[in-house]
């Protein structure tokens, strides 16, 4: 039985305090919140011990690991404390605010073998899941590009950007689904009420030729949450706002042949078949992931969404800043670092 | 009655001479095109003369007025000597391969008082014209932004890559809806199957901080035609593809107010209120289009999508262009070019 | 603060459960159900007593109000039995297996002075609430028709058919939104596993004219839930799917004009208008029917769902059932009993 | 070379008369209709011989075939002049007024050897099509329901009612996919305008135990053209809407286990499997099926929707008017005429 804390107790503790009650190995040890208000709604939703100040779950010899849901500036104190006192860490994505911090962790971690593990929740949904299967398996073909749409009204965060808050998820999910390295990227931003930017553009260029695009925005009238991933054998749209069909694989694309004779000749022909919606488990990403969490802690594996991922998805995230302050100038990649 | 030459009968001619057709004022004097196959469709469905050279519409002396719906590269020359002939002319988009070429166009057209006119069709359906409408209105407020997705499979063009295409449309309805001018523009694009560029995405920057954002594929498994325009009082989804209610107004927003005594502290209080659809003209937009060209000759009125408003739309196609080039790079502009 | 017991914690018990915690006025005082797996999920869930038997929570004295959500059959019994020992009482739909236990259920709280009220949850919803205030401000005019389509696949019921597991629904929010009497009703419905129906149509029959159809059915699959209202001024659709914009009202309709010279000749205008899409309150439904509960035992008001609603919506449903075993043949009623 | 007339040019005739002049092997010799205006649209659209009177059509010996598409009520006598005159014949749906006159026309043309069709287009859909494919190929299974929503607003018919106006589309398609017979029908309707109705419902029961539901509604404020039909294998959504993927194949499904032990005991495993959306022809179904006719007068075969299709349809329809005239009361089949 893995005794955890949940740290932050605001919009997302909630829900990693209920999962844990779900989950058999692991017992909700206690809830930490600075906030008399969020407390009041721990205690009254949970049968457990809750405190204020972080450090008391950090310091108590009942817990043996951490969630950590606070604001983002906060992760890297509150991660580095609890490792250094023998604490698995779950942190909520962005791992940290940039990828010096999120290095420290890694090495605390590695140091002391205890398992790091970023919070990046949609690479446990089924949908996303059915997507890498099928990219492993080869339907898709070559992969040409990614486009990824995720708008809404608000919630305005207050203290990192649009990029920091939404195209962290899309980040994250190009992270487990691909194998080739981002290298380069350009962003794009406004921000209307002040230095935070609340819609951003975002491009990515991978090794080998296939690009992203990301377009988020707190300002949109309407939720969007749509991407469609091009593939040289098969192409899939991606809607994680349909109850059910989330994932529909079209079997359409092109061929193109180049007509020697006539310079400007492009034979094109389409390819217009079936399109197939693969059944998804609809189980709770957050509970698969807490699980798979509760089973690196147990068996001494790496989390799928380990630490070196949490720091590829802030070194991405580091470089589109970078650009968005220069309208788009495109920023380089060095080799991202990968687990050895 | 306007007696009018239709001069390219591929994809988008028989819509031009179908329209003229059902045009009070006009007369279907001639169709032309080089492809015996093309000239047998005309033939077939049109009780009017039908040629193979061009050069024929713009000699006859019973064809006071062309309208142009060859190949891009084409426009200018054809465009050109219809204007030396004296004929009235209406040039399909983009007006021409680059802007020199559109400005020769329209000092021609003044110089013999000579109706220029360019085919921004949408700039004629009753959603665009609704939109417009609000804005004169003030309805939407201050506009933060313009964010179009413009995909589909295929038609890939020969001679033009998907922004002279498909982005064109959004920069003739930016240039309708708004008043104030792009001062830079920032261009990414891949073509997966030769030089031409099947998905670009496009940011342009206006004076007045509002920007504008073009995705556009011809290389994605669905159809979407999707825009959201952000304003402080109303925002706007426009959908192109919904048989009826192709405009949605949210009364939807957020207020923000910054707290002076605490420096990260943004608070932001969110309105969400009804949405309205209004009813919108269903008249086809070509249509509309053809009797406003008509009424133009008639009376020596400027169109609304002037030859200035695709000299406008051509600098903004070449600025792109050269941004594209440069992986992104913003590109500033001069003044654009306003009829005097 | 009114103590209060919740019987049955299979499908929905669980749903009372948790909004009795976070109504101000109520206490979670106990939960009952038979099976052991049921009480292992709510001792998890709740800091509360949990019982194997309902008597328990009628017969306890730290208990002051029942809410009953066993299956259909054994409504009678638990709530007759705790209206005796004094308990106020909301039970689940259908209220009963048939109307002479429901008077029965309404005179014993009568003479004793007790809140009986109905869990006909989707009266409480934002969307119905809004209709009703439709109607009663006269928006849409003389009703025309209400026709609903409830389908989904599953859950199969095993001691009621389709009709009374979710054409109940219906005739509760009928109920609620009309003020005219229902005169017949005939209904059709076939079990394709058994003895149960588990797909049916409805038509109601209204004075006045109106008239309402239902279509459920468990065995569809896709989930629907979407009603028209049809009336003269204005026509609604109601689509409970919907994440936002649940109610569309139309400013649609015909306006006919008998010719009199001509016998058969029918003129029909059409009105094609605006759309408009109210903000409706996202309050949780049953959270409002709770506070709604609290307030009328405190209050001594009769509830919107009170035991006669609960009651004409049975006599529908019996009537309804007697037409079915007759293939649609119509079933007349006598006046439906309203509280005087 | 088959010299086709189209009677009638108000609202479908156009589309018979551009389909005809589209197909190879047809010749658009004629059209004729009463009204001035409409032969002003017809001239000029069409190269072809336009007169008043529809005699001229049946009487000229330039004309092999002609196609009816006036008022239903004077189908009859068109097509028996036609048909005295030795004109192959394809009628507009409904075939004629009752089914006796259906039954004459049936006689006449196969004393004379002539063609007799009727225009039950849905049947020519590539999607129709699919699904009898599907059918014809085990795919669905057992047959347990048709489910079809067909509603919009207008056109309010003068000389039919809305169940002769739209569900006859439905009793079209129903008589293509089905081997089964109907053995019984039950109707209900209202006319908020007069004496035809303007919303109607039909159950049709069949041999075998299969049922169909069809919901007709001219007086909705949107327009829905859906049908579910389940099956034990497989169950399909149909919604013609859609511009693409207008078939949606579910598997999915329940299996039925009566326990012994237990009376009431049902238990229901439910088959939550993929979607599949086969691919269908996009070809125009008019196009398909005058291609069909031409085929059927060169080669003599019997046309699929032949005079008895036709004849089954209107019978299907008198039965459902008489129960609609009773208030559902379900009205039984005597067997239908099929072709020997």
């Amino acid at each position: 039985m893995i005794a955890i804390a949940v740290i932050g107790y605001g919009y997302w503790g909630p829900n990693l305090a209920r999962c844990v009650s779900q989950v058999a190995d692991c017992h909700l040890a206690m809830i930490a919140d600075g906030s008399a208000d969020a407390r009041g709604r721990a205690e009254r939703h949970h049968n457990t011990v809750v405190v204020g100040d972080w450090r008391e779950a950090v310091r108590s010899p009942h817990v043996s690991a951490v969630m950590i849901a606070t604001p983002a500036h906060t992760h890297f104190e509150i991660a580095l404390a609890a490792l250094q006192a023998g604490k698995h860490v779950l942190v909520e994505k962005p791992m940290t605010s940039n990828s010096t911090q999120a290095l420290i962790l890694i090495e605390e971690a590695a140091k002391r073998k205890l398992t790091l593990m970023v919070d990046h929740t949609f690479v446990y949904t089924g949908a996303v899941q059915k997507i890498r299967e099928m990219i492993d398996q080869g339907k898709l073909g070559d992969l040409f590009y990614y486009d990824s749409t995720r708008v809404n009204l608000g919630l305005f965060q207050r203290d990192v950007n649009v990029l920091w808050d939404l195209a962290v998820h899309d980040l994250a999910i190009l992270d487990f689904l691909l194998d080739c390295e981002p290298i380069a990227v350009s962003a794009n931003g406004t921000g209307h009420f002040g230095r935070l930017e609340n819609l951003a553009h975002l491009n990515l260029y991978f090794s080998g030729g296939m690009t992203a695009h990301l377009n988020v925005n707190w300002l949109a009238p309407v939720k969007i949450r749509q991407t469609l991933i091009g593939g040289s054998r098969h192409m899939v749209v991606y809607d994680d706002l349909q109850p059910s069909e989330k994932i529909k694989v079209y079997d359409k694309g092109v061929d193109v042949v180049d007509s020697p004779e006539e310079l400007y000749q492009l034979l094109v022909s389409y390819r217009m078949g079936d399109m197939w919606s693969p059944q998804i488990s609809s189980k709770e990403a957050l509970l698969t992931e807490i699980e798979h969490f509760a089973a690196c802690i147990r068996d001494g594996a790496t989390p799928i969404t380990s630490g070196f991922s949490g720091l590829r998805v802030v070194e991405m995230l580091e470089k589109a800043s970078l650009s968005l302050q220069q309208r788009g100038h495109p920023i380089e990649f060095n080799q991202l670092r990968r687990a050895s």
